[in-house]
């Protein structure tokens, strides 16, 4: 964020903020009661004063996002509409409201009554796997909510451009709602360019998601507000655990490729953490700065336990030398360093012949139980809402971008900005301090 | 918000967004690991690119809030610093969250060692009440985010401003948080003004404290978050019960004296409500357009039951010509639309003779069950974020200001302005059409 | 019971255990892999050994229950069988898991494909009010016990018996499932007896449906496992309520009309309440044995808050010479117990004209909240195998009786004797002892 | 169950309910309002009137369970009582409600002032850990009945026996509560025979703790209800991960190393389980009989997703020839089921060649999640009162035995009858077939 924010005062030219559009729009919206939005309505990038003084001194633009909302007159004909849904990834909290979402604005505001449900993402675009669309309705997504999962059900890996659009033509699709994380944000992109290559009037519209909350030029993905809340509870387990045996070490693993956002935010709401380990803060294992060591100077002062939280992308570093292996996708696969700090830390204590090193090793895994709740309270209205800005998006007929959020705003973005450049926590801000002043670690670990 | 935001462009004089402060700061911050924030970094007030280009073009003056976060130069020497906390009015999710990280922080970032809590608002600093403050420190704090409540107790009403400082000055006290609503944020700037008369080095740092989330000058505030979540469970058993007898009514009072936010967002969250009535959208309850007539309208069509959401503040206009009363504090009581909506629902439908027409009205009254859990999640976060700005502002010594929250930051701002005027929902905006979205309620109500 | 158990111990003869029967079975069971249950065998009433050896050696009989399970031979023909089920009265955790089990126990071991719902209690047996059967399967009911409530919908009241028999016949219905309290079963048993009087292949079966658990020989209901774990949080709420005041009381009323046992049981698992009050055993308000005495002995030690709960029923005493009503069932209506002691306590503490006296009371009155969610655990499956049992009483031709529940079997009883006498609380037994031990209540009782 | 009922009509003398005591009881029992319960009253073993009838015409004895509750006399002087609490083995909820109910009845009830923990197991009576006892009293107590674990801490393992009597009497104990498992039991009961030996006045009391609940003679163990409520929302989890993929398959380890009452009581309490797999019923994994084929019959009549709940025991046969491993205690260390089910079924479907095939596992093993957590409810109640009747019959002098519960009565039965034998689930009783019919899994067996 910090190196964005530099780079757009720097050169706010380098990024283009620039919403694809399928053409004019003449159609009058039949939303009713809303103020509508102007496409010159724009959301500032920068929230600073002085960073905005100093673009106004020095004559430069001020880098904005296109604001979302419903436009008083509209590209697609309700009529005529004809929406596909599609749901891509691993699951995450808020799936089924954003498809309830998508059903419910698009039939009740807008009167489009031809929604269907792709199943099993990209996957149930490619004829071969054999898939029918499933047809939505407000009845069938009544109480979807209640549900974790998506009831269009998921795949991962990448399909052929041409075959997607070959059966969106077929089937008459003008309006494609992607609702996933980086590679389907990709595969939608190249949908909606080979769409704006064969000149069809099919928009395509991406719904940010990814647990991991790590997009840069988005605040807030759906979800991940609930799996803080869900990450709650299992980090008391750990507690408890811990707590239960001699030199008890609870260890929980959580999501984060990239960014610990998830791991220091659980951290902090459920502050009996001792030590949180995110991807953006490398850290030793060995040696007199190391986990071990800290650990050691833990037990050394007389605390009989410990908590560990690990974002599942920390600690890569330990793993040099090591082959790197990929997903289906092309992603390459993070090693495994829960399991790994289990194993090691018990080698460590547990091998030394003194019965009083023996550490007890309690390791937590909830991935799954995390990912397939549904979304609650603001996380559900949250995604209800990004839904709702979608189909705003989709009937005006805007394609080849996402639906963003920014200085509580819901805005549009092109899905190359999305997708350009992941967002990290900021090792001098709010978050992380906050996490350091509630876990203490740094007092554990020798070079701090 | 829009006619602030109206005024704010038109004349950005008219507000003042100048923080007070005791005297120049020498003293160097002992915070670790930081970047430290200057005072004069800002926050713009506003976010839209087309405003602020307006503001530019006609010259005026960018409206901003001093940004919140640590300074390099301290103004409280932490040796000599005796801090106090009080929390005022009601239950709120997360009072113990932000004394927590009070405590925290002035102990571990600022090596304040002399932390008292104030036992039940304001009395507590009355002689008279007899209430010694305890002593807090990390470990008297360390679980207790774990539960509801507050440890420090409350209380609700005035107390004399002179013998309250005398107080402060009896005890050394040269730092007082106090975390509360309206009141006590009235009290806060009084006793805050009291203390610039008298010329002591005490300063006055308000946490706002307002489930209904609605200050003008902040996006949000703690507590709401959780309380849209514990709002959830509660509204399906409204569900469960209208469904469960013929005609049945489920009837769900929420809070929201001024402001629907809590009463929208949590029939949003939950979207099986089907009618939400909030204080910003008068609704007449007899006649052609009134509320009987709408629930008339939907069992009209055959759907068995009703699901009701009403805030509190809802509906006053029913109660015109009513007597007015008032609470300790000097506030309007708002009359009980629950208990009317109750009462006068039963009588209409259940004495017209005709068996037919008769309802099951099952009544819900959560208030308390909502205000008394612990804060969770991404709320507990924010209420330890609160703080930690808290103590930042308060060690820089900052005073007669609250902590705020504008565009994802944390910000400082004048009490003054804090109160100065209830934030509502816009009726033309997202959450009120999602929530007419998710109900369909205007379908019932004839005038729509 | 302790009652009830010296009776049959002296006179064995004055109970009759003997189940009715619509006539021999003759038709092989389908029920595959199960052990088959002879009519002849029982379920012993005591289990006390020396009761046991009294009745051997003084040549009585041995009370006994008639065990429930699959019988070889059944009555009526899974081919031409129609059942029907009605859910009556207030709701009540576990309605949904009794209609699921009646269905798929009819549906997979039985092979019985014409099951109807019908809708809202004896109502829908009623031809003027309309409603249809709604018909029933296994998809129907498939996920139906995640949620509460009941998916038939309920009502109270007494309906023509004769009527119903008529619709009963016209539907060619042979099999009627009740679920419902003590009214609900007395008009099966009418309904049974009307049959019985038609000469009619009709059974009918009750499902014991009381939250209160306060069944004479029924060792545990449906549902009340449920009620005490979802009170447990409101008693929390509660206690954070009445922390958070000066001298705060926290007062929640639950269920429990003419029986104890979820006040009780509430209290003990959670045992952080002051004082249980429980219909069984009478208390003074006024006076220096009363509980407003009782109140301020426990402020004098310089306790700082209470809990109470009280069972509905409780302290009618305190109500003498006051009107009796009755519901439309004609059941006495209890007094507002949970009312009385909110007005009459505020009342004597806050008017004494000394503030030192003052206290907060806060009323939690959360009977909805917790009939209404679903069953969950092993109160779950208690419900799926009550109805088991339920579908293999009917099947054998059984009528006119409950499924019950004792020393861990499930059995057959007559209905009259499951409604005969209310079961209370032993106030010299372990519950109540082990209340009065968790809440030290008597220590603030002048007499005791 | 039915092999030891079968034994007990045969042959009653076989098994020994006699229960050692420590010598004659003198004192007066402090225990006010209590009915007192006499040596002689005993429970039944049998609540069948035909095999009691049988025992009687064949002139044998009717076998019964002493009878737990206070006693008029007492054996320890409370004045000089010096009582120990240990717990051992792994987590199971209700630890902390055990604990407080021991502290909270010896104190209050029998006026027991010197009340001891042992910390982390029997290693805490072994002076080489160099673990001090805390003191306990209800103050220290009083809320930990809201936490997971045990205050105490655990550990596995056996201890020199001499030592531990070594240090029984070193530090003046005349009372120890041992709360644990097989292993922990067998443990105690060395420790009693020891003190018999050496004819000290100690009493040794078992509390039986296993998740598992498969004692023999005790109808139901602590911590197993809670066990079943956690487990459910994990297997909602596994559903939703299971519907979200092509051919979706969510496994789900639980507890249950020789028997399955945890796993077959989970997958009826949340009745989406489509295979559960326990130790009492062998299955095959390949062949026509086999898992695989299961999983592929369910597949190919459409069904688009399984869910699978494994008991940690079950499927042992599917390893035979692989080496034997065994824990600290000796026990032989089972198979990993979870894990070898995850992998061989990736195996079979995801190597085909055909992806038509492939399959998705999801894995769960939240065996930590689900010890961890607090007792609740009639759980928590179930842990207070075994707690009371341990006190009770600790003061009585009795010694070797354990707390029972059978009939709905709490029993005391020596230690060597407890221990003796693992209950299982009756394949052809109600529980199994309320599984089988739940699940209609062998309707994709071929066998069946």
């Amino acid at each position: 964020m910090k190196e964005i924010n530099k780079k757009l005062l720097e050169n706010p030219e380098v990024f283009d903020f620039t919403v694809d559009s399928l053409g004019p729009r003449n159609i009058p919206s039949p939303v009713k009661d809303r103020t509508f939005v102007e496409d010159e309505e724009r959301v500032l990038f920068h929230s600073s004063l002085s960073e905005i003084q100093q673009l106004v001194t020095e004559g430069k633009s001020l880098p904005s996002f296109e604001k979302g909302g419903p436009r008083e007159k509209i590209f697609h004909d309700p009529c005529w509409t004809r929406a596909a849904i599609v749901t891509c990834g691993g699951l995450c909290p808020g799936l089924n409201d954003v498809i309830k979402g998508l059903v419910k604005v698009l039939h009740f505001d807008y009167g489009v009554s031809n929604i269907f449900g792709i199943k099993y993402g990209y996957r149930g675009l490619i004829p071969e796997y054999g898939y029918s669309p499933i047809a939505l309705d407000p009845d069938v997504v009544d109480t979807i909510h209640a549900d974790g999962g998506t009831i269009l059900g998921s795949s991962r890996g990448e399909q052929d451009i041409s075959d997607m659009v070959d059966t969106l033509q077929r089937l008459n699709i003008n309006m494609l709602f992607c609702v996933g994380g980086d590679g389907t944000l990709s595969g939608a992109k190249r949908i909606a360019e080979e769409i704006i290559d064969r000149k069809q009037p099919i928009t395509v519209i991406g719904v940010p998601k990814t647990i991991d909350n790590d997009l840069s030029f988005i605040d807030r993905t759906f979800g991940f507000e609930t799996a803080v809340y869900a990450s709650s509870p299992i980090i008391t387990c750990a507690h408890n655990e811990a707590k239960g045996a001699e030199r008890g070490i609870g260890l929980v693993k959580l999501m984060g490729r990239d960014s610990g956002f998830v791991a220091a935010s659980a951290s902090l709401s459920n502050s009996i953490v001792n030590y949180c380990l995110i991807p953006e803060v490398e850290f030793e294992f060995e040696g007199p700065n190391g986990l071990l060591k800290a650990l050691e100077n833990r037990f050394a002062i007389g605390k009989d336990h410990a908590v560990i939280v690990v974002a599942e992308g920390a600690g890569q570093n330990l793993f040099k030398g090591e082959e790197e292996k990929r997903d289906k996708s092309g992603n390459i696969l993070k090693h495994d360093i829960g399991i790994y700090l289990k194993e090691k830390i018990k080698e460590h204590f547990n091998n030394t012949g003194n019965p009083q090193d023996e550490v007890t090793v309690k390791y937590f895994d909830p991935s799954y139980m995390i990912r397939s709740v549904p979304a609650e309270g603001t996380d559900a209205i949250f995604c209800f809402t990004l839904a709702e800005y979608a189909v705003h998006a989709a009937m005006a007929g805007k394609t080849n971008m996402v639906v963003g959020y920014w200085n509580n705003q819901y805005t549009h973005l092109p899905i190359s900005l999305a997708t350009m450049k992941r967002r990290k926590i900021d090792t001098e801000g709010t978050l992380w301090h906050s996490v350091l002043g509630a876990t203490r670690q740094n007092d554990y670990f020798e070079n701090n």
